[in-house]
């Protein structure tokens, strides 16, 4: 019998992270019981195990629900059905901060992974986000923002973090669990509206998909890789401008940059003053870069911080209040 | 009694968009009797004059649907009733071609507006897209591909076309409208959801509208100008980068460029070996760019066009086939 085709779209990526490690290194694989991660973790151990890899099978318990415990146990029990050499149950606690409590246990789930790759000396940690995952990320941060850096979805890698399934569609996922025989568990919170990415999955994005065409997950995925590039470039370059700047902002000089560059160069300057980065808008931004392109003798524009950007004797500078309304 | 708000947010950008003309300047503002060009048409009276400009009406027939004939008439009636210097109607055949009726509608508007304006010897064309078109022309982008390009919406000012409504939002031109007593036709185009971007405006939008919050149709606009400025910088690089190669593309110099520019660079030398622009996907110069990135000894890259991309000699190189299907 051949490959399913689902299995295949699965384990083709896993296989390719995998490739550059050496028989005896150790992987771990995050697994919550949906089916993005169970076909990730099965995928894992089956490519893991013919390069010679030591599979490690990880559940994150966040006891943000109800028995969450009892579901940690039946994944535990499930990869190890499945094969995996270990089984490691994190439990940690979600302090919920400014962020909100999806973004909470996000960072808490991968302090605790981390911790757990250290102390088990593993070089790799695999994560099932899958394309649709990706293209719901993107629509979010279009909520949460603009421009290329917002857009630019979720990395394919950063550290030891591996996303393999990150242009593998989520119903290959599914598919390939089912072909497996692998029972999936329905996390509640991807159904519950008051979650904007429940709703962005299964409100937002089929009417895209019905009202602009059955590619428009694939286009927002290829979107966020495409301007994640172009944002790392340049952001990267805007950064050696700022340093080649050394703590100046001359007129002169950064009337010369390209718009993309100098309002990039501003912003940090602004961040570096005070200016908190949530609060600090591209408006905020285009304020002070008017004060280089459409100079008319502006007082002084007020930015978040408690911040003043001025224009004097050629030089862009910030002043730090607290300043009197009268001022 | 004081100026309406919403009469101010349309003649606000007016006024900045003809701020360096000099008296005698002449302007078409260009009109179909919708909201949009309506409150623009307005404004461009109102400041145009206080500057002591010439304004010229001006409104297209398409000859597209029943009755435009008469559509076209009662626009010239408004404007001339309104106060503009002149008024003309220029009569279009629409040619439908590949891009559809859309597209060639379009076309055919800017070619008979050029002409007008050479004619009447003006030199500068407003038009009245607002915030909201902006918004849709954005989501229309991803259904068309994706990356910066796709996703930059309108240019605010090209050639001696200007565009001063495009942070402005429609229903500040509908509530213009209706404070100023102007008789607002309604396209029933824009109702019919066979057209793209009907359905966009009155079933995407208000989705995400209500699923992501009211600012997204701000925030696609933003990010238009904000990835328009990055796709306008990269490329101009890109462009820089590929004449300095002059016509060779050398493995190890490509190498050290960074992954938004190497690409870009191999997109249009592709495009330079006549690969067709619309054709010629974002998978396909990935692929060539493995050759670069991810060599494993590739025979070649099949490119739409009849092409192909080898690499040979340490150098990247195109040939045109047709190519034999065994070779």
């Amino acid at each position: 019998m051949s490959l399913h085709p689902s299995v295949a779209a699965v384990r083709r990526p896993v296989r390719a992270s995998l490739a550059e490690l050496q028989p005896g290194d150790k992987i771990v694989v995050a697994c919550s019981g949906g089916a993005d991660s169970l076909a990730l973790a099965s995928a894992a151990i089956f490519e893991g195990h013919k390069l010679g890899l030591y599979v490690i099978g990880a559940t994150v318990d966040h006891g943000m629900q109800r028995g969450s415990e009892v579901q940690a146990a039946k994944v535990i029990a499930q990869l190890a059905e499945m094969g995996v050499d270990e089984t490691v149950t994190a439990t940690v606690e979600v302090k919920t901060d400014g962020d909100g409590p999806e973004a909470a246990a996000r960072q808490a789930r991968y302090a605790v992974l981390d911790q757990l790759a250290e102390r088990l000396g593993a070089s790799v940690i695999l994560l099932g986000h899958t394309r649709d995952d990706q293209a719901e990320t993107v629509l979010l941060g279009l909520t949460r923002g603009s421009g290329a850096r917002s857009l630019s979805g979720m990395r394919a890698s950063f550290d030891r973090y591996r996303r393999p399934l990150l242009t593998t569609t989520r119903i290959d996922t599914e598919t390939a669990c089912q072909v497996e025989g692998l029972d999936v568990w329905h996390d509640p919170h991807n159904r519950d509206f008051a979650y904007t990415r429940a709703r962005i999955r299964h409100r937002v994005l089929p009417t895209l998909e019905e009202d602009l065409g059955p590619g428009v997950a694939d286009a927002l995925a290829r979107t966020a890789e495409q301007l994640r590039e172009d944002a790392d470039f340049i952001d990267d370059i805007a950064e050696a401008m700022h340093r080649e700047l050394d703590g100046t902002l001359p007129v002169e000089t950064l009337a010369g940059y390209p718009s993309a560059v100098r309002t990039r160069v501003l912003r940090i300057a602004a961040l570096e003053a005070g200016s908190p980065p949530a609060e600090l808008s591209r408006e905020h931004v285009k304020a002070v870069d008017e004060l280089i392109t459409g100079w008319r003798g502006q007082r002084w524009i007020d930015l978040p911080g408690h911040l003043r950007a001025k224009r004097t004797n050629g030089l862009i500078a910030f002043e730090s209040g607290p300043f009197t309304p009268s001022a």
